[in-house]
């Protein structure tokens, strides 16, 4: 079971769409997957599922839990302000430690509206991501002009990111 | 008036206490200065404050409002699974966009149990800021061993960490 | 004085091309330039010029020197292997210390013949930079597909790249 | 068989003397290893080797080639400036692309007579190799002030990093 972890809160995200795409792609490598939107998260997260209240917050907990359900790992996460958005870092704050984390084998997926494709984002990600004990696949792959590339059928309009994210998907596979 | 931003939701975080010794360190240097402690961050503001909610939040906006009133800034952030808190995060992602943190004059710390002292938690940190438009302050001072450094009356038995923490605001006054 | 310095000791390359646009930029703009080309490096200076024999070659040096000729700087660096040149770092190593960058006021651009613009190599020279105390101005301009872009006569076919390019020029110079 | 690469040319390095110690680490756990020493780079590598002379020279050659004895490396960085050598980065722009680093297994060691540990050149060292298609092993392990810390013997003096050098050295193996 690979999980796909929707790095944003924010509904119906481009980054929920990529998911869905990717969840078609691992189906045709028949692989099993499950998605983790951190739209689901609670609205209070940052208080009720952190410091004092780590671990009590049954919401929380839920999407976490999901997390368990296997070794392997894709983070998709778009880019704001320049890098990865602060709900993604504080749901991984909220994570039980060690473990959430630890020895996950983890793709990284960057999305933007610009050019960058969340490289940054994925670079910052990383840093955080070893500290925890994943290991990190080297094929980071970057999706800049998203707003152009997702069309209505969450499909890429674009060759190359869907022949990077084929090979991305197939070396998490094999890892 | 310079405004230190304590990177945490944290209540009475180490960062609020650092907050506190540099804001009498700024007196001594004869500099009027604030504080805005994400701690009184209301506590859905990741749903309330982004998004389609983005400046609807009177709570958040008191708070992001803190930043308009000088133009030098301190960033305490102390170091969250190998980086910076996602809250710090995620108060920047619901800042108005451009202004906020825009042409700001910012200085960094970065304080740790640990012995990295917050430096991956800054160098992330100065790509956002950059990407924003704030200059980043070249004095960018780690404070490792924090539990060990930070005394009751929130002061620090550290030599080289008072001295780079004084010559670090000199640089920010004669920026 | 504002020194353009070329990242890297390729012979003609297209860094140095850029840095010629550049110059010619900065003329309209009524400010003087010089060009610090590392192709005009000593072909042994990692030897001759680092470790114990620091400081002893006067070609070297040369060089060097010219970053004395004012506090503005503008580096240049092409892409290689993800990041930053190798000899640009090798030649920054070799830089009296402290000194050389000091308090130097640094513009940024990051050139590649694919889509990430040299967002890492810029990233990467920032922490370093900021170590060696310039300050980094926040506007880093990446210029991917510099292949496509950058024609015979050393103009730039990009408007996007030619307005942020002037947009950094006017930034340096009223920094 | 593990190469360990030392990621200075300056002779008798620190990071030579901690190539040594993980050798002997590594023969107590039953695995054979070679050194790769900079140090032994011709000293006019940075032209002889690169651009239009790149795969010419033999006696870079030579050390390039110690790289495909194995798919396993350790590669041993001071600190030089706030991150890696020049010369580290220069000896990998003129490896053969692609190849050279491609899906090697890669431990890395920072070293510094300062706090910071080469955790920033760990960090800008991560996504050089990622982008080469190198799987980097998540524990990075920080030698600060390894001036006190490493004897005449080569043995270091320091409880915690003879552990962690050691359970890096374990899940290598185990990679």
């Amino acid at each position: 079971m690979i999980t796909l972890l929707v790095g944003t809160n924010r509904p119906s995200s481009r980054a929920r769409r990529i998911a869905n795409y990717y969840q078609n792609l691992l189906t045709e490598l028949n692989a099993e997957s499950q998605i983790l939107d951190l739209a689901e998260l609670p609205d209070n997260f940052t208080t009720s599922a952190l410091y004092a209240n780590a671990g009590t917050n049954p919401a929380f907990n839920r999407l976490a839990d999901l997390l368990n359900a296997g070794n392997k790992l894709v983070i998709i996460t778009p880019e704001y302000n320049g890098s990865f958005p602060g709900v993604l870092k504080a749901f991984i704050d909220g994570l039980p430690y060690p473990g959430g984390l630890r020895e996950k084998k983890t793709a990284l997926i960057g999305l933007s509206n610009g050019g960058q494709g969340g490289m940054l984002a994925m670079t910052h990600l990383t840093d955080i991501l070893m500290y925890l004990g994943s290991i990190v696949l080297p094929q980071r792959v970057r999706l800049p002009f998203i707003g152009q590339d997702l069309n209505q059928e969450d499909s890429l309009n674009h060759d190359l990111s869907r022949q990077l994210l084929r090979e991305q998907a197939e070396a998490l596979l094999a890892f």
